[in-house]
């Protein structure tokens, strides 16, 4: 862990994030918006995936972060006035975890009962 | 819509959220809270998907914040001293929605092009 | 501690919360609808404070999240077809701890360096 | 507003933030990690509010979002295993708005009434 301290600054840190884009001022409609963020994320090639609440990302910080920047300016581009868009960013310095892994820890702990 | 905007006080309003909770000062490993929280869902029959990133639920607003309320509840019983919780929740009226029907909505739009 | 694990179910939890209100379907302006979720808060007796991103209340459990329900409704009275609203909320059984406490505690610790 | 759109990519967005960090694995209290980030926007000369449930910051895209991974990597650092945050950005094309005027076109809207 120490090594890994050492070097936080000069190399990136891995993250797992989930994102959300809101846009306002164009209806009610968040399907094409949330769609142009896939193609992003596609283009970037992001692992990702969509569920109902927003996308999981999986990455280095830097690389995650101008994906959502990216979005985000891509609504603006899409005529969108207004965006809001909330990001839950988690990174661990312990031991390498994928998002995958996060879900397959939770089921274990329940079939292990 | 009007019909629906008039009993919006006496029926609940139905509702899409995600939340994620977060235990602190028990360590670094999330899996037994999170796995306690989808006994919750389990028990009160709420239609959940866990992802990486939380759990989605759908149903009435009443349904879904009474179960979040109780994993609150059961993480402290499991001691937890202070427990941080993220919750999303979406609700319309112009018409149903269901968490599937978000996702399958993003993607039409997709293969569209 | 214990005292308290024991009536958790009972009583209510003591909760600091943070909540956001995003209607959509009705333009680019969010501080209608930031002021009537005020007005509920107020009519509530809730001690609230509103900034930039959101508005922090405390208070029993039950008390904030039945506000938090009434601002969605109202906004879907005053006519917003779809809203979304993101919610942190925490509690803790350690001890008592307000949101004025709360800052505090980081100015304590600045200002001691 | 075509101007600003047509820029969009080669300057930087104006954006209003909040954003809450959680360390893991270092027990319950949470104050030194948030006055380490307070440290990391008075150095960068960042605008920011503390308030009970985060940090509001405002400024260009890339400097917030700078700021936030710093903090991030400086509570690495000071030894925290796991690190969540909890971000939400806004940007607007359609005006310039600060977050002092957030608050007060909330306020005229109740003293209007």
């Amino acid at each position: 862990m120490a090594e890994k301290l050492k070097n936080l600054d000069d190399s990136d840190m891995n993250a797992i994030a989930e994102f959300s884009v809101i846009p306002l001022g164009v209806g009610v409609s968040l399907s094409p918006y949330v769609a142009e963020c896939k193609k992003v994320l596609q283009e970037r090639g992001i692992k990702h995936l969509l569920h109902a609440g927003g996308t999981n990302i999986e990455g280095e910080w830097d690389e995650l972060m101008g994906a959502i920047k990216e979005c985000q300016a891509r609504l603006h581009k899409m005529g969108v006035p207004r965006v809001q868009t909330s990001i839950k960013i988690a990174t661990r310095i312990d031991r390498e975890q994928t998002m995958a892994e996060k879900v397959e820890s939770v089921k274990e702990k329940l079939t292990k009962e």
